[in-house]
């Protein structure tokens, strides 16, 4: 069987891949009347006095939700928010395998960016933070700029941050081993979506020296027409020698190429102009450029979005640590110095002596990792004087 | 310590009453593969191209959303979303513990009846039922009427039906034990507001022969000024000899009283004029009047709410099995037909020779009732044709 065929049998087999359940098990009277009546009441009553209780008496002590509209499941596109559960809950196992933290999966039976924002809000107060998921950009940027200016927890939209940290955790890793210095580096974006923009952003917030994003037209530059609000944002910070040209000329002399884009996207050619090239190539299943042919071509360091090849880079290692540690210090947002410090952090599960082209980062399965990120993320919330708890 | 104080530790021991976890371990990458991706991408093309497979390859199967507005919670009355959770997941484990059902809590953040079925509508995909919750009356009623109009899955007001199943239920034994009959019943219902009124509709539409419904003012007669939608639709059939009065009025003569109202309504001389009289005392924690009292006035039959008498009339009987009956035949609703059958299949729990004036109705704790109730309601689903898929 193929694994599309093995994936389907297992779905239907399980009919759902999450579960709900009770964190006590009730028997006696007496556990009907501590959990439920007439017990129950003194803890309603205690948040209604203080609103912040609910963090440490309900289930928001410990749990995301993980939103989506349907519009951009992964490569499947717009399918709707039924279709799109499979992959949600496929996140919250994710979220409590890795990270212990609970999630449950909602999708939301519309695309109009004001409706979105107000169906989540609306339901905001039984969550502890919320996780966007496969939300077609540029509604996305919108959606999740507007909930942060309402909603008093975190919300994290996680194919742009998430993507962002973990390129951001490997890049400094492939930046060792190949001896290159942050600020002097050129690195090429390709695709100028929700993960690429967001990538930029935060690589040119840690200093990483000149970012070049490419889209299908070629080689963003300040002053181009027709791009979008987060493409302009970024043309001004980015793309700093203002270069014009299609992504060959982008890559040519670059010391780095990240790719969120399309399949074979890349030639070898390519590949051969960079310098002792960084190649991550993460579009899936079938990358930018295959590993093998980017090495034959010159290239230092690869990684991919997949599992079958060294230095998988996959959002796993970041999300449920994010939360994690947010939800530990009850956080009220996520902030940029928290996803810097989350790149150290996995980036600092490698040491130095066990650094190589071929491990730069965790594996995926590393359930050490979250407990890392989370705790720079908690640390930087106590400095940022934003931790409502203690962890 | 108190209940009050012993509930309270508890719930900030526990910091939430449930927990969603993953149906398997991931720890291959094989796991990751099937459950995530990439092989989560093939459910996600069938739903697109089948929408009812996601009642099959998702938890929709067997979840349902506990969902309220905070504004009627247990008698501590409109205490907002966040302080009405604690019964919410309360609720979310009785259903689990009970039902086999998974359950999840949603407080919404508003009190408007359109924007609250706008919010429940577009989150209901993600989901296989509906139960509302502590939703304050009138509002519950048109709340969930248009529920019922626009979503493709079951919507169940439980302080409604619920309690109009569980009363029923008690209702069909206690008349056996006293040895009346159905149709020549006179029975007095205090408290016309959600629960009162769906109780009342059950009884007349199982055939008990006079409804006489009061509220703080009195026995509700067709006719009157003054009333609600709820209460002007009932009075068109209760009430069949048009008496006026107060509630010592109604209760003269009267074969049965079932209280949904207030602490000490009832004397005992109110019991004492009664025909031999079954009282359902179902204010809690403090019944309308105490059974001790009402037995030494001459009641032949006493239930209450509460666990530490004999014959709790308790909902923990009722909407755990009727939502494993209606998910497991993928029902789009609650009909009158399931919840009058759901009543029969409760009274039969308790075999006729074992059934006596303190043994009408199976213990809240009985685990075995949700599926005898689930039998009754996918049967009857069978029957009326509206099972999607075979239990």
């Amino acid at each position: 069987m193929s694994i599309e065929e093995q994936a389907l049998k297992l779905h239907y087999e399980m009919q759902g891949k999450i579960e709900v359940v009770s964190r006590k098990e009730i028997t006696t009277r007496e556990d009907l009347s501590l959990l439920y009546t007439p017990g129950v009441a003194e803890p309603c009553r205690v948040i209604e006095k203080n609103y912040e209780e609910s963090f440490r008496l309900t289930r928001r002590s410990n749990l995301v939700a993980v939103v989506t509209d349907g519009t951009a499941v992964l490569g499947l596109g717009d399918i709707g928010p039924a279709a799109g559960m499979p992959v949600m809950e496929g996140k919250c196992v994710l979220f409590k395998e890795f990270g212990g933290v609970d999630a449950f999966p909602l999708c939301i039976d519309s695309k109009d960016v004001d409706t979105i924002v107000n169906t989540i809000y609306l339901i905001s107060k039984s969550f502890g933070g919320i996780n966007l998921e496969d939300i077609s950009a540029p509604r996305c940027f919108e959606i999740e700029r507007k909930l942060k200016e309402i909603c008093d927890i975190p919300i994290f939209h996680d194919d742009q941050h998430g993507t962002a940290i973990v390129v951001a955790a490997a890049m400094i890793n492939a930046m060792k081993v190949v001896g290159k210095k942050m600020g002097e580096m050129k690195i090429v974006i390709n695709g100028a979506g929700a993960a690429g923009i967001a990538i930029g952003k935060l690589l040119i917030a840690m200093g990483f020296g000149n970012i070049v994003m490419c889209d299908i037209n070629g080689i963003i530059c300040e002053g181009d027409e027709g791009l979008n609000a987060g493409q302009e944002e970024i043309s001004h910070i980015s793309n700093i020698h203002k270069e014009k040209g299609d992504l060959a000329d982008a890559m040519r002399g670059a010391d780095a190429f990240v790719g969120v884009s399309r399949p074979k996207m890349v030639t070898g050619e390519m590949v051969a102009s960079m310098n002792k090239g960084i190649v991550f190539a993460m579009a899936n299943p079938i990358p930018e450029i295959m590993p093998d042919e980017a090495l034959a071509a010159g290239a230092a360091v690869v990684g991919t979005g997949r599992s079958d090849f060294p230095n998988q880079i996959n959002n796993v290692l970041i999300f449920p640590g994010i939360f994690k540690g947010a939800l530990a210090v009850r956080a009220k947002e996520i902030t940029e110095g928290m996803k810097q410090r989350a790149a150290y952090a996995i980036a600092a599960m490698i040491p130095d002596h066990e650094l190589h082209e071929e491990n730069i980062i965790p594996s995926a399965l590393d359930k050490s990792v979250a407990d890392a990120v989370a705790k720079a993320v908690a640390d930087v919330a106590i400095e940022e004087g934003i931790a409502r708890v203690k962890p």
